[in-house]
């Protein structure tokens, strides 16, 4: 592979004691290509600057604000500059960090969910086209090699016509109340104000949105859902269940906890057609089941000549050195950061491969219907 | 064991073609304390008489339909005729059969579902009252040593308190039209006259009801239900999904289907509660998970000291040495039968550990509910 | 299919406390083809006599040993008399009980191993020959449908010229001094009087042994061993490693053990040739994995279409229901009853497809070989 | 965590073509404490500039040959020059490269096999303990945390006395005749003047012997060996199956396969004591099976807080979100980067927790004897 240019990143949240910050910068630089050079990784800024220093960005790069970011990189030459912005904060701090970082043409990496509202989705793809920047929300999981080759198994009609997709993401962290104990991750996902309207929903629900939209390109036109939270005084939902309806007739069911005790990630999608099925798991992400009709499973693993192009592009190693959930990060990254090389601006997604500014949108969309139909009670019947 | 009374048994329908009644007839006999000597094994008189024959039926006892088979056996003296009939028809005639063996006063062993309505299902249960015979409903499933285990861990407080049931049945063998092909099976349980009003949430649905039953004891409140029928022409559903809500909270999620291609008998069922979560799998049915919350998963193995009475008591060999579906389905009928052997009589399916005519009863209203649920498209919010 | 004519069994052996009589008359009676009426079921004539009454078995036919078994049987008119006899004693009688049935025209089925030297088998190879009797050595575990599709995919070249063998038989349960108890089990199988010079070689690697040729076809050529006592002052082995080549030049590695703590009956065995490999487990009996050169791993199942006839003739009930231990077992005594009905006598293992005495006598021969070799110490090399 | 001093990392070897080269950088720089700065990346000199260039490599820094990256390297001030050099040739050029680094006083981390003669080990040793340099060996797979957690079980006496161990590594990538093909892997592999004396057994054999003893401690006593080359004109064994004996009395057996078809880098292990048994697979390995005496098994899962601390500690993200190949070694450079930190110099590998010179060591005198035991003929017994 030939060395492409390489980028320069900032950061915008992911300081001490941030879980996802570290992910997004090791993921971000795992092939070499791209460098960390700015932050502003704390809204505390004492923080944000001993975050910085821990992680040798240079002091005149190390900011206590996005705003004093955004004005100090404007400065700097280009080819100095950040080529792009990781938004790695809570998702209340989405929108005004992602609004301001595209009204000064910088290309975005932002976290999922994307926003709090349909609304600021919106005026974030207007600005986006306005500014032809690349936008890319990390929905990591469909960076994993075995997710595009299950994307190539239903899109190039090998299930045939698609009938049904299960998809689930059961955690169990917060079967207890952690958020009570001072953990900060526990405390800010459980908080309306930072995290939005949807807790499970919105946290893992929002991921198993967007892998059944990614793998059978089924745009999702109704759903009936049944929100609950199960551990008391929490402010979210800490559990969901949905029946969901596709276009072209598929049926569905959805299902994200975080009160499944002994789950760690289990995010799983099983997905049937006239003829044939698969299924995938994350937490052994290197197997893909695919059932034809008629005939034997057959198991597909990442690394091998028998499988899709895109399949193979996104892989570093040989079938059965595992890898795993910090090379499909990074291949979310690597396609990101290619449509920016070229230019490629809003609208990349699809050919670039990487998750956008629309599947984003969607994303939001679908927490905002699944807490509205959540709290209606007309469609129970009693036995 | 000492050895306990041998007792007699007849069957009606399970002849030549039949699938379920070799199975039925395997399982009572299997441990040698049970004996089938007579029959009205199909509605075909030529039939039923050449598959009693194929059977070694005596011809005095290979009757050509269940009236004269009644008649018959009425006639021999007592230690002679048939202790218990079982009913492995198509589903329309469970009603007829039932009521007529219940009016004579002879216990039953019944397929499920249990009948086509609730009326049917509460006149049984009135008969069966008045004769004080046993009736047991062969919802086999419950009959898993593994099965009775998980019912333990859940009944005996090891779960806490139970937040989340998610019940699958999933199968393939219908996802083309096999019906046309001429396939006993797929005829005549897709035909509503003979079927019911369910097709896969009949015919492998109300296992899922029942087992998520058995298992936790909750009863549920009410559902919401989304029924489909994928393949052309078809005239029941053969693909179901729900929402279930459960008495003291715990929510679920249910779904059946006949058109998973590569799907066999994945009836799969987990349940989370405030301390626990367990997971058990019908195609490996000897093991169960048990995940304690805050320690490793541990996996339960069928034939092991370290199970519970019930699971220890329905198991004949050692560990390791799988058993499977038949010495299940053996353990239901040594439960009615033991019953039988202590004339116990209506409701002593609690007692005995046999899935009685209350559990089938439960299983139609659920059926009916099901489908009466799904007309309604209330319940759906558009994206 | 057609009714089958019932045959007559006796059994020698399998009283009360047994294990493996009750397996035997179970796996035996399973399709109703073979009826049980004749005992001698215990050395001990008061146990004999109330383990058949426990059975039902006629005072007349319930013998109190084995030689007057023979006669009152021989004394019936044909067609009442036993048509073979099962001995399920400990190992040390299999030799004088099979002789004289053979001796006495009646055909055997004995479990295995065969006989304590290879002298006892030639013997009996002899005495067979000459009454032209059927010779059924219960190695049950070749029974399963997907160890027949493991020798269809071996044997028809699908692995193209078979390079390597592992088989493996791990149980734990004789991790410690089980034989002090009392445990009967135990207590004669580390017993060298009763069990042989074998310990776990004898029990359960014979049935690793004759699993492999089974398969594959190829005959062992020589051996290499390190047998091992590890539970202090027990008289016999209980591991056992060892090092095997085939004709042809295939390699291959053995082990059975009995203090692989947490193991059941962990037989598994894996085959690779020039163009595939495959892997089956008897604890996880309905599927059988295979990989062919540079294709995804196929998953076979039991009971579907796709199987070759053998397997799909050794099955009973559709895939997904899980067959397991007995049905395999009932698939033995099938066979060897088949044979039977046809009168087909001496060497007809290969046409019925049951173990026979020259499998019999071939896993005496590799116990005998291993304990010989495992007692010289000039194969190691120090480091 | 404190930012740790950043170290400056050389490569000889690891160009264009090159698998492992990639592997090792990326693993020394993923927690962003080391900086690759300097290479000698080829023994072609073109290719080693072009290589380098391809990397980002400083012109002063991109050597064509290890003698001039150490006179070069030499003459920067400390605190610029190179920390370590990672050697990540093919095996013949691990010995000179490794002497040459230590005669320079240079810290040295090494790709196993770690030389080609047991002499050549001695006398790294010599020099190290001389130059009181770190010297790492890269047996990757002890990096992984679940292997630290089976080693905590094994030595905090969890399994009671420890009996049998058997351990393997099977691969299929060289069934055929990859060599022939010009595959540049498989070219140096299979020839003796670059791989050493063993094919299978000293490319893949060695990590299985170092895995047994990182996770046991125990001392193999001796061994008894049967190599094969299976594919025509092969130069070295592409098989191996051993017989082991331990110091205390445990038994094992190791094998190595690179015929194994389908098989990718099926390395597990499973040991078993007086009171328990484990097992771990490589190619899933954020899980450790553990079965007590007694007891239901138990599977420990990365990231929990159940876990030993050094599986703790080597572990980034939460569990469910796997690590895998990549982290493990990152790990095992993370160790030897602690020591050279620290100057904790030779000997240092028990503490900071890395495979050092001995490990290295033991693995060529393993390869060396096994080569030797393998040719002698005399252990075999004929059936």
């Amino acid at each position: 592979m030939a060395n492409p240019r390489k980028l320069k990143m900032g950061m915008v949240g992911g300081g001490r004691d941030a879980f996802i910050g570290a992910v997004h910068r090791t993921a971000a630089c795992l092939d070499g290509d791209v460098e960390f050079v700015a932050g502003a990784l704390s809204s505390t800024p004492g923080k944000a600057i001993a975050s910085g220093k821990d992680l040798g960005l240079d002091d005149a790069r190390n900011y206590t604000t996005y705003e004093t970011m955004i004005d100090g990189e404007s400065k700097l030459p280009e080819g100095e500059r950040v080529d792009f912005v990781s938004i790695v904060t809570p998702n209340h701090m989405h929108f005004p960090v992602a609004r301001a970082m595209l009204n000064a043409g910088i290309n975005v990496v932002c976290d999922k969910p994307l926003v709090h509202t349909v609304a600021e989705a919106n005026e974030l793809i207007e600005l986006s086209k306005k500014c032809d920047a690349v936008f890319a929300v990390t929905y990591n999981y469909s960076g994993y090699p075995m997710v595009k080759q299950a994307r190539h198994v239903a899109r190039s009609g090998q299930l045939g016509e698609i009938r049904k997709i299960i998809v689930e993401y059961n955690q169990g962290w917060l079967a207890e109340r952690l958020e009570k104990t001072g953990q900060k991750q526990a405390d800010w996902r459980t908080d309306p104000a930072r995290s939005g309207i949807g807790g499970a929903i919105g946290d893992i629900g929002s991921h198993a949105e967007q892998l059944a939209a990614y793998i059978t390109g089924l745009r999702m036109e109704s759903l009936c859902a049944d929100l609950t939270t199960f551990v008391p005084e929490r402010q979210l939902d800490d559990d969901a269940n949905l029946l969901l309806r596709f276009e072209g007739g598929a049926k569905g069911l959805l299902c994200a906890s975080q009160v499944c005790v002994g789950k760690e990630n289990d995010l799983r999608i099983r997905v049937w057609g006239t003829k044939g099925g698969l299924e995938w798991h994350q937490e052994e992400p290197n197997s893909l089941s695919f059932t034809p009709l008629g005939e034997p499973e057959q198991t597909f693993r990442r690394g091998n000549n028998n499988l899709c192009e895109e399949a193979k592009k996104n892989t570093r190693i040989p079938p059965g050195h595992p890898e795993a959930f910090i090379e499909a990060f990074a291949n979310v990254y690597n396609a990101a950061c290619s449509a920016m090389r070229d230019g490629a601006g809003f609208d990349s997604g699809d050919k670039y491969d990487y998750p956008d500014l629309c599947a984003g949108a969607q994303g939001v969309r679908f927490i905002e219907k699944t807490v509205e139909n959540s709290q209606s009670e007309i469609k129970w019947t009693k036995l």
